[in-house]
């Protein structure tokens, strides 16, 4: 049943999924004549099992074997372009062109996407983050790809990481306000479970504080980071009184300042503000923002010279944890504990 | 030399090519032993003649005729964000997958990115804008692929486009302005020729001081609008004195913002100031910036619903233009004249 390269046919499939090679080739081909649940199923068995169609006839039909699929969670946020302009660059001077896919922070989106892209037979996958669907791995390890997981670091990556370590970059924020003389402390963000990294960030922040005083957190998500900061500033407002108030990254930090300025409180003198990342936004501000600057277009760089090597048979490093800067700014003071 | 269809084959690229068609079949798989000038050539050539591979093989292959690419000039954009997420949804709800590519405003890196879509023979095409290089019409219109041109609009669009009259945009944002009192105009944005769109904003100011007061033109590109617009109203504060400033989009004109406060001024007190789109930072300022609210997610929304109306045998009007809103905000003032 299966083909002279031991690789996995359609009539392996058909087999599996109880069909006819003929309702498999056509379901696979996106022909009519098969329910949508059939055609999903059948789709999900291929790439369960290894399908991927005849090599030459795949190569002449595509003409293109050096493509690199990179998934992010969105587009809408500073960082995820930031990283893809810096890996975008290297990876098409080296003549890879990259295709890009959304997964709104949705593994089974991100799973889906994968599925579809390894029947296309990529040089190369580009993850954002370390946490996928369990069902991932698996699929990626079989189709021998190369993977970069970038943006979060962990220790034992599908291929290789380059990225940043979050619960230390909470950590050294949090540290920074304590050794400040913060003491009661508020983090605003996304639901926990949302966004791995938002929560690893106030898991950080809550140990640089731990035994000293719990981390408050407020739950604050809108299509629009600005609004969303802005509600969750006034939210930390209408509650126990806080001294400083950490947000998920600088954009809801400057939708709470906003909010704390809309209250008549002034920043730094009535309560502190600390952001993530430096984005743009926040070199223009005439009071700068307290915050950590992450090396958003050296991941993306380094992700692509890792996978270049790579490509050319040279393994990289398997996690490669980039440095974060502390950036004063002037949104904390020194305050009496 | 042509295959029963009347289709372009190998040999016929081949002999165009003056080459083997063994060198037209490497080549186009990107296999090595040519050269990269000569595989340029070839697939240019190709893509030119409107080589498509083999039906039914590319069908099997690639198990995808749905698909859709996107083309946009870049990602760091919100504007290029919202359109996306507004039509990625609901393409993705009518089961058709969308790839996504950036083109950094440059008409040749569009027209690459065509040649290499029409080879995976995808569903449909959306462009953004409406000025693109000679060649490119040519090559959709020979592969008879709907294709949706979003954001500008234009008479003759290549199959239909679906946007915002920028020229009119500026035109009523002048008026504006002119009707309080102001009668020294500047214009921030990128220079002349890089974005069409922002070139017709300019000329429509400049159309409604016409015969009044003449529109200065200020260049100020950065990798981050932020840093452009504080540039830019650093530029207009240090030369002939101006009344109001139109700034490119919103960002922009937050950077302008902050330099004017950096430079002691009030606004609108001392100088006015113009955003464009309504960006979600003016949602938070505490004093809303005078700007235009484009229509973005609805442009997404419709491309999509013409291109599925389109992929379902329904002619969708060749041109929608679709109405902006002004937000009179608090950045401009009434000023005696």
């Amino acid at each position: 049943m299966r083909k002279g390269s031991g690789a996995v046919g359609v009539r392996d499939v058909a087999v599996a999924a109880g069909v006819s090679a003929m309702t498999v080739s056509r379901a696979l081909r996106g022909i009519d004549g098969v329910s949508e649940a059939t055609r999903q199923r059948i789709a999900s068995l291929a790439a369960e099992m290894g399908y991927v169609p005849d090599g030459t006839a795949r190569a002449l039909a595509v003409g293109e074997t050096r493509l690199i699929g990179i998934s992010v969670p969105n587009l809408f946020n500073d960082v995820f372009a930031d990283i893809l302009g810096g890996m975008r660059r290297a990876l098409h001077l080296a003549g890879h062109p990259s295709i890009i896919d959304t997964t709104d922070y949705d593994p089974s989106r991100e799973l889906d996407w994968v599925e579809r892209m390894t029947v296309w037979r990529p040089a190369a996958l580009v993850l954002t983050g370390c946490d996928h669907d369990p069902g991932l791995a698996p699929i990626l390890t079989r189709a021998r790809l190369p993977v970069a997981e970038v943006w979060d670091v962990r220790t034992d990556p599908i291929d290789f990481c380059v990225g940043v370590d979050h619960l230390a970059a909470g950590e050294t924020l949090g540290r920074h306000a304590l050794s400040l003389g913060y003491r009661a402390p508020a983090f605003v963000g996304p639901r926990p479970g949302r966004d791995r990294r938002a929560d690893q960030r106030a898991e950080g922040i809550a140990m640089a504080f731990a035994g000293i005083a719990p981390l408050a957190r407020i739950v604050a998500e809108e299509d629009s980071a600005f609004v969303a900061g802005h509600r969750g500033m006034a939210q930390v407002l209408s509650g126990e009184k806080r001294d400083a108030v950490f947000f998920h990254n600088d954009n809801t930090a400057f939708g709470g300042l906003m909010a704390a300025e809309a209250a008549g409180l002034d920043v730094p003198g009535d309560i502190g503000v600390v952001g993530f990342n430096r984005l743009d936004l926040t070199r223009v501000l005439s009071r700068p923002l307290t915050t950590l600057e992450t090396p958003r277009r050296q991941i993306g760089q380094m992700a692509a010279a890792h996978l270049l090597a790579r490509l050319n048979g040279v393994t990289p490093p398997r996690v490669t944890r980039l440095e974060c800067r502390l950036i004063e700014g002037g949104t904390l003071r020194r305050v009496a504990p």
